[in-house]
């Protein structure tokens, strides 16, 4: 994907929304072919080591599913003409769906169609993941145009036993305190949900993996629910290093970001996405409370593991006509939607890595920074400029118990120009690390 | 009264009002025969106990009055002519007045006589107990119709040595916690203020007592001020099980809700009052600021004792035109504006009774509710329902710390709702109830 | 300045603006004999000490500069006409220049000549202390009206080891408990920024000195920054006893009050100075956030200091046209500026003296007012008044941990009240003071 990189090595919204078109067709689900197809291209970005769990395993309160290993599933009319075709879209077949074969009437096959009346050219997503059930979903317009039938119905789909895979890449950082970024996997053909959070998750990991950041960060590939419980279960003994996570997903569109807040509501990545959406987005970005409805942060806030885990969105699941149908296709997400929100992803990781907090090394009083060369020899100005603004707050309010996070927070400063700022201010010895912010 | 009971045995807003009717007339002080009266009535609908504290007894930093006995009281012109006579309305003598007979100028009359200017129609209501004075109260249109006299006065009244009354009835709950409800009964004639207090107060106990609630309920009926310290008098070493109390009175007339936090202001009850009246009037209730003015909040929230009483009111003391006045009559009080107080108290004390603390017992990811038969078998749908939200809400906030009414002001779910899906989740062995949120 | 005073001995408005006036032509500057002279002046209001630190002693961070003697200094063209003076005005020459004597090409004077551009009427106020520079400020109309030289110029001034001069009154009160009260008095012919807060400072001393406060209070008169730093470093074992601090600076105009809170934000004093300005300016003051750029706050509140010291002023620097311009001049400060700064901050005074935690003495229910004549003897009033309240407002809170202003701000009764009705229920044994609020 060489070429598709913007100068510098940065993937442009291009690279990224070409991507999301590659992995378009594959029919995921939560266990199956789909899924370690889509983790091997997500390795072309970023790479990834693919995790097995035998079916049947049990994970905390869940048993692993069986694979779904899907062929075709189609709905012909009496003359033989296919009216449903999982050729057309993989959203047909209710996602997990029993096999069936034979003829059916229009009334024993209504129990088994699913349409949006309201959106009657759209397709929904459905799935049953966890019963022996089968079924199809269709425009409402072609429900209304079917006839009295008889119908021949196929699912050509089995389940059988295998394993559930989930992808993970560990990015070790100079501390071993640990951001994790989890995304799912398992939804078929709907490009912002969530094929958007698994490549922006991919991308984020590769353009961190280009140097050892502070942080260490971890990043999971799992299917939805039953892939972050089967990974808490496997990591339930080596979590205590998280000091804070991101759910992502939908983050290709054009909506506003959301930022849904952890469990807590108040953690140390609350204050920093809210900075950084502040900075980033000032007046376009929403932050959502906690709600145990949504993504696997269900799980991740479940009370017994509590991890600080929030979400980011651009749309929220249920609020656009988009979600779960047909429409999130390949138009709904755009080049420049991606780019945005890979941008907003690494200026989080920058800011989650460099909020440090300083102890000022000259505490009693200012120190003399014309001496230094660090303040006009002219005095009596109005207006002291930003640099100047950022060393005297920096020196006022590093007491060895205040990030640059809350800094910027109370100054109106970015986190780059107090950043900036404090590693000058470490050059002339007035200011020294004491420790990361998340270690409060 | 088993004729106006409403289908399910509720009183009716008609017999709430017909009681009403019934104590209007009785001349009531804080002391003599009409208290005695009045509380008699009051056990035809809960078997309230007659307490009893002698004349002159010492109680915390005051004294028990006299009690006084009251026969008449008019002022007659020259020509005979009753003016002003205690058999039209009881407020005509300011309450606990001494007797008096006489001739008077109009001149020397005057000091002893009591008007509103600016509610010319309207008598108003005044007491004089810890003072040796006489006087009447009238409308300002009677006091400009008379003429220079002289008059014949006469209040025939006694003051001497007796007892002070009190009903008081405690329902054993499941739990010694204790809630008070505390209202006053001395008031003459004044439907709302506190007739229907009085009334209500008996009929929350009476729906009470017929069954064992979760924490205890004390009644106290208790002439104001005087009562009140009375009773902490005399309950001054079994004051600890009180969890919460609520001070009701006012409650028959059809202005909005009125919350009077505790001296705290952030207590338990003042949090379950906010959600039950959030729930039950959501825009057209108001919580006020603790003052130290008032009803007998102010004797519970003295600093000594410093109980977790607040006050629930419909109109606010001195801010409606027929508080303390002849307008507060039996027009004033209706039947709805009880039924629905009724109503509005039965919620506080399900929602007091049902505020548990519930420990999840598969707290690691979310137990799977679907094997459970307690979730949809198909998945992708927009919209969990009311009852999936519960149980997901409950399930991820119940670590033993947060109560029912926690979780439904942070879910917006109601209490009853939540309540149901609790029960629920008990059933399948997936909650545990741990403490009641009183004990907190 | 007797027959200057108002009936009862206060300083008018006339009289602190007559001191302005007098030392409004000074030629002041961080060191030299301007601040001598002006803190000789000073001296008249207040008996201030006038303390030395020599030239080169090393304060904190920070050298004492040599003392500044300014002759005079003027720019003519080549007709030999005087185009800048200082005799017209001290803030022709930048603050502390070198000396300088010479003929210059235009080109060669532009980079020492400061104008203000925006403002084209108005000199602009500059100072150069720790550089070796020289410069001249002027209007930018003057500017542009001057040829293309050459030009002779001439700045007699010298830089010469002395002392660095501050003043210093400390009023010392019933308790060890001390409030700062800091201005700066540098400045050369600024009325408002900063010869208000030093007539002020000392008018308020001089009102505190007429008895024995309940605090002490320490008055300092320090050229800014290097003076507060030297100060600083002289009194830096003995900063404990210091409670409360206030810069005060620019109160002789007509704009709004504002208290820059400190650095903790929600201190004692913060939380009493909020009180008094509502009270004495309730819709005409505003409360700023902590900053670290501003006055000699800056010092006082670095993070070794952090000691617990805001701002007051009216105006607020670098947001009104006429700061550190010739258009700070004796026009701008007004003699009822002036006098309702001074009444300000003798309530600020009188609030943080009186600002006392009381006790209860009969803390169970309400004590019997009426029999200590402290109650209406009429009861069933709408309106207990203002003195009831007070009297119900100081027995509820008056738990041994409440202090006046916070009963004050709880109640909307100003300190003055409560602290008249707290005598009254002293005077009857019902309260006692506990402490001063200082001491929480």
């Amino acid at each position: 994907m060489n070429n598709d990189l913007a100068p510098g090595g940065k993937l442009t919204g291009d690279a990224l929304h070409q991507l999301i078109a590659k992995l378009y067709p594959i029919m995921r689900s939560i266990t199956g072919p789909g899924v370690r197809e889509s983790l091997a291209i997500l390795q072309t970005l970023a790479p990834l080591d693919i995790h097995e769990v035998a079916s049947g395993s049990q994970v905390l309160d869940w048993n692993v599913p069986d694979e779904w290993h899907f062929k075709s599933a189609w709905i012909a009319d009496a003359s033989g003409k296919r009216i449903i075709d999982s050729a057309d879209s993989n959203l047909h077949v209710v996602n997990f769906s029993v096999p069936v074969e034979g003829e059916f009437t229009r009334e024993q096959l209504l129990p088994h169609l699913h349409t949006l009346p309201d959106q009657p050219e759209s397709i929904p997503y459905r799935t049953t993941y966890y019963a022996e059930q089968w079924g199809f979903c269709l425009s409402h317009k072609t429900l209304e145009s079917m006839g009295d039938g008889p119908f021949q119905v196929r699912i050509d789909a089995q389940r059988k036993p295998g394993v559930l895979n989930y992808g993970e890449l560990f990015i070790c950082g100079k501390s071993d305190r640990e951001v994790l970024v989890s995304t799912h996997i398992c939804h078929p053909q709907l490009a912002n949900d969530n094929l958007s959070g698994m490549v922006l998750a991919a991308a984020l990991a590769a353009s961190l993996s280009t140097s050892t950041p502070e942080l260490s960060w971890r990043f999971v590939f799992v299917p939805g629910t039953i892939g972050a419980i089967s990974w808490l279960e496997q990591n339930q003994s080596s979590l205590s290093p998280i000091v804070a996570g991101l759910v992502i997903t939908g983050l290709g569109d054009n909506s506003d970001y959301h930022w849904k807040k952890t469990r807590d509501g108040s953690l140390w990545i609350d204050q920093l996405m809210a900075q950084v959406l502040n900075e980033a987005a000032p007046s376009t970005h929403t932050l959502l409370p906690f709600s145990p409805y949504g993504y696997d942060e269900r799980q991740y806030c479940s009370p017994g593991f509590n991890l600080p885990v929030g979400r980011l969105t651009r749309g929220v699941h249920g609020t656009f006509a988009q979600y779960h149908t047909s429409e999130d296709n390949l138009d709904f997400v755009t080049a420049s939607g991606l780019s945005q929100s890979l941008e907003l992803l690494e200026k989080i990781a920058a800011a989650a890595n460099r909020d440090i907090i300083y102890q000022n090394l000259s505490p009693y009083g200012e120190p003399q920074l014309g001496r230094r060369g660090l303040y006009s020899a002219l005095g009596a100005n109005n207006d002291p400029g930003k640099l100047q603004m950022s060393l005297l707050w920096l020196l006022n309010q590093s007491d060895g118990q205040t990030s640059l996070s809350t800094i910027a927070a109370k100054s109106g400063i970015s986190m780059s120009d107090l950043d900036e700022a404090a590693r000058l201010l470490e050059e002339h010895q007035l200011l020294a690390p004491v420790r990361h912010a998340s270690a409060d």
